[in-house]
């Protein structure tokens, strides 16, 4: 009632949508996996810097490079995923800002010389963009599996063996099967999470 | 075409929002808050943990607060804003899994007994919420001006002066007025964001 966003669209994205933990064996294709993108890419992250990097592991043998980094109980879903990605943050996102911020051209240099900051920064940016993705992967019909149960630097090493990306969460897409869902959880009431000043 | 979002909720959510620098007097009232908060609550996150944290200053005397703790070129758009959230993180987010991720009782000792370790699954969490929040303000018809320009420590110790949270955006909430959007900025193309392995 009090909401723009038609009916429709909050049971995609938010009401009817759920953490899957397994899917149909129907292939997510390269368009739904570039019409999310395009869709994302356009919400906000602090000095439009989009530090999101993807990496989509299509082939059976760049999954199987992640499997055995997962905790246990991730392993059998994402095998049988039939998309995964590893979401990560560029550490030296500041280098695209000369096309990302063209508004203030030294910005790169000025803001986010320090690379403790700047990956403080990249950090809280690529974490709405996972955020985004997450919504865009539901925008797209699909359900989403979002994880953070795996060995992060193991993933660095095998993945971003130069050091220039920090995975973050790693993501299944598909569409899920009839047993995807667990029951929703309990959120916090809003006097839990909201303070009026 | 490849999106099973429709087309005025794509446009709601991404294609012509945009961040707000500028708004209407028309106020946000406290159902469109609820109304946003209890959307955006049911999106995933680590452990469901649920670590943002929101404090709105409805009250003059609250924004005043703030203001002097921006960067200079936030200020004068913060104090005409209808209304003005603080997000931030709770650092003691796992106190709340007993109620919030039942399924495993002893998760909150667990996995989150360390403070840095918490801290960082906190931030990435609040990240991923911070987005829904974003998205959550256009999904209510509204336009939001998300900053990171300010000084958290300083924030953090007028705000939360128990060290409990830890501010990560200040975004202000409004009607768009009509001079409120900057032109859009470039994004990353597809294949600067995304790896095919």
């Amino acid at each position: 009632m009090s909401l723009a966003l038609d009916a429709a669209a909050q049971d995609l994205l938010f009401r009817r949508a759920h953490t899957a933990r397994s899917f149909t064996d129907e292939p997510v294709t390269d368009e739904q996996v570039r019409a999310i993108y395009d869709l994302i890419k356009l919400a906000p992250t602090a000095h439009n810097s989009s530090p999101l990097r993807v990496t989509l592991l299509r082939s059976t043998e760049a999954k199987e490079r992640l499997l055995p980094l997962l905790s246990e109980k991730n392993r059998a879903q994402t095998a049988a995923a039939p998309l995964t990605a590893i979401l990560s943050v560029d550490l030296r996102f500041h280098e695209k800002l000369p096309k990302l911020f063209p508004v203030v051209p030294g910005l790169k240099d000025v803001a986010y010389a320090d690379p403790a900051g700047r990956a403080e920064a990249g950090v809280l940016s690529a974490g709405l963009q996972i955020g985004y993705f997450v919504l865009g992967v539901r925008a797209a019909g699909l359900a989403a599996g979002p994880m953070t149960g795996f060995d992060a630097g193991a993933v660095d090493k095998e993945f971003f063996g130069d050091g220039r990306q920090k995975a973050l969460v790693v993501v299944n897409i598909g569409r899920p099967s009839a047993t995807a869902y667990n029951p929703r959880l309990p959120r916090l009431d809003f006097e839990e999470a909201v303070t009026v000043l």
